[in-house]
């Protein structure tokens, strides 16, 4: 057998990692200095996030079997990072600007690495955001990704969890439940992700969330929202932290989400729907009096947006409205990495 | 046995980690919501970081047998991870301001973690930075904490790695090599911590870097800095990422440091003051013409500033001039992850 290719070294690495790194707005100064120095707009407010993905517990490389499908993993993986990251920027009605990366890889994964890194620069470029810098140490266990993306903001105005009010409507992006659908069926779809059929669209889904930074903005532009929050627990679980900051209760419709081919098949429909899932909508409560608006500023934004259901004045309480007229509690709870197996 | 105490949840845990935090200045809306919200100064440049620390690389629980050991190595890990953040703002003459941490934590740390935690935030306290938000996650393998620091530093007028000149001083804060001095005798020094003499002093500096932030603002106002960089992978490593920067060589005086009580016995004194060690310490040059207010400028910041040598025009040619007139190449490379063992 011929012998391993040399491995690059950290430094080299470091230089193959950001070489291909387009420019971003307002970058003074990119990767390659002790800190990227970028220049925020005057009068603006910053937003700050931070999300990781981890080797075994986000994502599993044992799905795939084949090289090709690995390389296609490695961009869904980069792809979802700056997903979950610009998702928590939407929420808070901020632009996406900055990011920096930080990463634990296994010495032998370099291609993988850049794979991954490659796929959420430009993630994140579709959404008006550059890779501005990172580190890179080496791990022996599992891997981990960890990004930090920085926004602007027009200042006093950033969406919080708290401020819903009683009347106020609840509104949701996208059709969550679709990953946690997915992580249901993940082996299944890798094993063939070409297959034509549900499952390959709940797989395209899952390898590329929609960026609901667009009609954050425009939204944002009608001062309607009164509270937001990212669908990345479940909307069960997101909805029970939106309804404590505010002290309200919340009931939904069940009707008001229709049926869901990709969902269908992946377990019960309201476990799948309402239960843990990191979909990356957005959850926000708006004005009843401007649902006409809300919906055509979605509408031009190109996102699905569905009014869900209403905040009511039990705090704590969530309520599901059957479409038969009945009422339970909402089912599902929000995702935990510390709950009890 | 009496059985374990339950174990927290998510968000009982993120609630337990940020309820101690201090407000930071300019901090619109702390940790608990999808983002932070903070308010830079208008006019200033921002700078932005990220360093991360990883079980078994950083650090290694198994140092400390004693359960007290363990409570003052996760002060350590706190702190110095703190450091080594301030240290690449201090580098860029940048003023720390907002952080974020996202950790990859195993069920049973919640302790421990609490105890990093409150160290860092601390630490980042004691330089003008706030905790602002973070990311928790549970790991299965060795754990891992990424800090991003951002800092705010007067428009266009943050230090470069460029930038150098030939004849130019080369200038550094503290004793380097004193943490790779210790990672070769970290048992010896857990084994009992409290013990007199130059371990202790050693490993006190170990577990608390000092913060080079005011210095290098002190050094900034003078504007006599032509090119900075931390000594984060060792004296030699980051010399020679400055030299290729500006795209020159430099000279090293072996006498400029003198004894160091504290390197001694933990292997030769030129490998470990040269080579790979993380000490978070400021590498700048200087105008030869401005030496005097530069000593003066640190000696009021109250940080040990040592003349050690001075930059040449022999591109990438890193000279150790002996105290007895020899030359030979400098010793030592700088610290790399990947690089063959």
């Amino acid at each position: 057998m011929p012998p391993d290719p040399p491995r690059a070294g950290e430094l080299e690495r470091i230089r193959r990692l950001t070489a291909h790194l387009p420019p971003g707005r307002g970058v003074i100064v990119g990767p390659g200095d002790d800190a990227a120095i970028v220049r925020p707009e005057d009068g603006a407010d910053l937003a700050i996030t931070t999300d990781a993905f981890l080797e075994a517990r986000h994502f599993r490389r044992e799905w795939c079997r084949e090289a090709p499908g690995l390389a296609r993993l490695a961009t869904a993986v980069g792809r979802r990072l700056a997903a979950a990251n610009l998702s928590d920027l939407a929420a808070m009605a901020a632009a996406p600007r900055w990011a920096v990366l930080s990463v634990g890889a296994r010495a032998e994964s370099e291609e993988w690495l850049e794979e991954v890194e490659r796929a959420l620069a430009a993630k994140l470029a579709e959404s008006g955001a550059a890779l501005v810098g990172g580190n890179l140490a080496r791990t022996d266990g599992p891997e981990w990704y960890s990004l930090t993306l920085v926004g602007s903001v027009v200042r006093g105005r950033a969406w919080a969890r708290a401020g819903a009010r009683a009347g106020d409507l609840i509104a949701v992006t996208g059709a969550p439940g679709r990953a946690a659908a997915f992580g249901k069926r993940a082996p299944e779809y890798w094993a063939d992700p070409d297959a034509a059929g549900p499952l390959h669209a709940l797989g395209e889904s899952w390898c590329d969330p929609a960026s609901r930074v667009n009609v954050a903005a425009a939204l944002a532009a009608l001062g309607a929202v009164t509270a937001a929050i990212d669908l990345s627990d479940g909307l069960h679980g997101n909805l029970a932290q939106l309804c404590e900051a505010g002290g309200v209760g919340a009931e939904i419709d069940a009707a008001s989400f229709g049926e869901d081919a990709l969902i269908a098949g992946s377990g019960p429909l309201e476990e799948v729907r309402y239960g843990p899932s990191d979909d990356y909508e957005l959850l926000i409560t708006v004005d009843a009096a401007r649902r006409a608006a809300c919906a055509d500023a979605a509408r031009r934004a190109g996102a699905p947006l569905t009014f869900a259901g209403r905040i009511t004045d039990r705090a704590g309480d969530l309520t599901l409205r059957r479409a038969d007229g009945t009422r339970a509690a909402l089912p599902g709870r929000g995702y935990d990495h510390f709950a009890a197996p």
